[in-house]
């Protein structure tokens, strides 16, 4: 028998979480990765097996998403591209694909990735902004905010920053980049690391919340993370605020 | 018997108007105003008479509408915001209410409108402009549209962007801002005049968009005016691009 020639395909994608139950497969909800395969069920006559590059919440958005999978059909990458959008609805896009070497693998080869976290600080809602940004009622203290968010820079056990009953082996993970700014309307918490814990960037948020509203003190967030301790860091946001932002695989899968 | 005393108030307020089949009440389809009458009627215990600044046609966002009613109510002006944006679905939200003269009326008083009509321009939709901005798959030559859009400004018959069929006494509006520039991933024209008519916006809009395709000359959107002829202009772009951006009363009504 003759072996097929496989590609290694890794496709960049965005997408509004409102309508969808997050990425992974479920039993009785809808999520991102069967409506994808559901697309490429009807590109490819086959439904080819998808590595995500991580899990997203129900509700969660991502300007990048990534995942990879396996095929031996010949289509282009420019076509397979439109193929996909031809087939997708409205709220998820496939931005980019290119191929990568055969033992590539989408979430275990992640140098970093990104997220946003977005707040809409107002008195009165914006209807454009529903379901995009957490909408806060109250005047935000950003200077503060991004004082307290350079205690999460560096090497730590986040442990304080994990979803209770989160079973993982690690729970220490390097962040390379953490700041809050005003962007338009918003202001907008980002955080970059070599991986998350579960619920880590709403946990790290919601702590940067109670800063601005003198719950927690600025100087305090180091401690929090030293104490290990999920009931000492602030509350777990909304999911509908935060965003995947960008997946970073060095060389390989550049856009 | 005692003479009332009836307050005149004017509400600014904004919507995504994907839901809604414009502002004006209708038989058989839901429309802002009859969305915001039913929480008018929620607060007050009776259904106040609205006056809109202005129609806006299905699928039209508005981030800035205005419109006043008068009422018995001694209920505050901030308070009322309150009270009808809890009441109000989240794709609409009451900014903004102030007490106006007795004969104050928010269609006859506009001293301008401003209007603008976004298009995002990327070989690929983007997720999050779904039914906020045109989808438009090439480059756009913004510098050549912004040169084009300067045609428009100054006192004119605008038969010529006006959608055939509609009935109005005069067609002379008076435009004192038009413009196109990029913002951010989108190109935006923008067009303030002392009125608008039916289609008016859409229709420049779509003749800067095939100004920018080589289908009109730049220099020829003085002669399309002076024509008077809808059929020399470009086509009618769809309403979800549109957004009515600001309403101006002068000293009255400022936010």
């Amino acid at each position: 028998m003759v072996k097929e020639i496989m590609r290694n395909l890794l496709v960049r994608m965005a997408y509004d979480g409102t309508a969808y139950h997050g990425w992974q497969v479920q039993k009785n909800a809808v999520t991102v990765q069967q409506t994808l395969q559901d697309a490429m069920e009807k590109v490819f006559e086959a439904r080819p097996d998808v590595i995500g590059c991580s899990r997203t919440d129900a509700g969660v958005h991502a300007r990048d998403f990534c995942f990879n999978f396996r095929t031996d059909s010949k289509i282009g990458c420019e076509n397979l591209v439109l193929a996909l959008n031809a087939r997708l609805p409205e709220d998820i896009a496939v931005l980019h694909c290119t191929e990568v070497p055969e033992n590539f693998h989408a979430r275990y080869d992640v140098l970093y990735k990104e997220y946003i976290y977005q707040i809409y600080s107002s008195p009165v809602r914006n209807p454009f902004l529903f379901k995009r940004a957490l909408h806060y009622t109250y005047p935000l203290k950003i200077d503060l905010m991004n004082r307290a968010a350079q205690a999460y820079l560096g090497s730590h056990d986040f442990s304080a920053f994990c979803a209770t009953g989160s079973n993982v082996k690690g729970t220490v993970r390097t962040v390379t980049l953490s700041e809050v700014t005003q962007q338009g309307d918003c202001a907008v918490f980002r955080v970059r690391a070599n991986g998350f814990l579960y619920n880590m960037v709403r946990i790290m948020a919601g702590t940067l919340l109670y800063v601005s509203r003198g719950k927690i003190d600025a100087g305090d967030v180091g401690g929090i993370i030293r104490s290990l301790d999920r009931c000492k860091a602030g509350p777990t946001l909304p999911p509908h605020g935060l965003y995947l932002n960008r997946v970073d695989y060095g060389e390989i899968g550049g856009q």
